[in-house]
């Protein structure tokens, strides 16, 4: 199984590492790293790209900003970015990709805890998560060659310590275990689904 | 009460003739109609109005636009303008009235049924109506000064006959009863709700 992750942080690193011990060959991309270059906000760039690998079957997204800010301090631009990179990318990558991947072929994008926990400015970071859970829930019904649509919604990364003073209480998530949920999401005949890695659910 | 009903279309009408019924101060906006014109999309058009009303109590949206295809024939531009009008213009609204709304005043927004229910062609509609339920989730729990934000969900309406071919075995709503729900919305200690018009509850 040909494997695209997209994203070279700290969950796409993990994805990329657990689908290769699966024995999955793994074509790692980055807006600047990994086996190719793309901006998801590009949607001529990811459509050249696509056209380009020879065929596919599943495509690990955990890549896409969000920023944070609480709600009456959000500007303009905070709110255009964050929908182009995180929301829209992750939606130009399923629609760009969907003339190349293969039959039976996965998408996997990324949520998070905010679109259904609260800190105390999470309304930008809750909306974009509820862009995509939107998009996977709904899209799942409409994809066609039996093609699957999943989402994974972590809670704060492990890893992440900086961020730690922005979910108190919340308890962190390591990296390898949202990876579990990417490789589960992409190996298993699930559709539509979001799995959620956070306080609610462990 | 003085009221701001943003829209002047089918159930624009609806909940200001509702609103004034109810003995409140109704003034109506639309794009091109209506006692004041803005486009929801120009942020600095909407803080420039909201600034010149002298305060107000209620914000009732019932504008912005959704295109609707089969999700691999939507296009770049359909996503953008989506996105855009209903999605980030009923932000846009909340955003800018934020410095102007009186004391325990409150904002409601307008999704649509396809957050919850599929028909062909729904990926881009369940979309939008994700971000907007998202937003009034999070955002109700960071508004300060009592202020409280709701979000009503139509089925496709009775006077919307058109659209009744896209929504096959769905039963229609009167615009009469959406108006409802909004008074409901403004005129109750209701915040972060979503109150559903669709077959799932009627």
């Amino acid at each position: 199984v040909k494997v695209i992750v997209i994203g070279t942080g700290t969950i796409g690193s993990a994805v990329a590492a657990l689908a290769a011990d699966n024995g999955h060959d793994v074509l790692t991309i980055g807006r600047s790293s990994g086996d190719h270059q793309v901006d998801i906000t590009d949607t001529a760039a990811l459509r050249r790209l696509f056209s380009e690998l020879n065929g596919f079957d599943a495509i690990a997204v955990a890549a896409g900003e969000v920023f944070s800010a609480p709600l009456a301090q959000t500007t303009d631009d905070q709110w255009a970015d964050s929908i182009a990179s995180k929301a829209m990318g992750q939606i130009n990558v399923v629609r760009t990709a969907l003339p190349f991947i293969n039959d039976a072929g996965s998408f996997t994008l990324v949520s998070g805890i905010l679109s259904e926990e609260v800190t105390s400015a999470s309304t930008l970071g809750a909306t974009i998560n509820s862009v995509v859970e939107g998009f996977v829930r709904s899209a799942a019904t409409e994809l066609q060659r039996d093609l699957r649509i999943n989402c994974i919604s972590p809670g704060v990364l492990t890893e992440s310590t900086d961020y730690h003073q922005f979910f108190p209480g919340f308890e962190p998530v390591p990296a390898a275990r949202v990876a579990l949920a990417y490789v589960r999401a992409m190996s298993n005949p699930y559709t539509g689904r979001i799995l959620k890695l956070h306080n609610a659910d462990f």
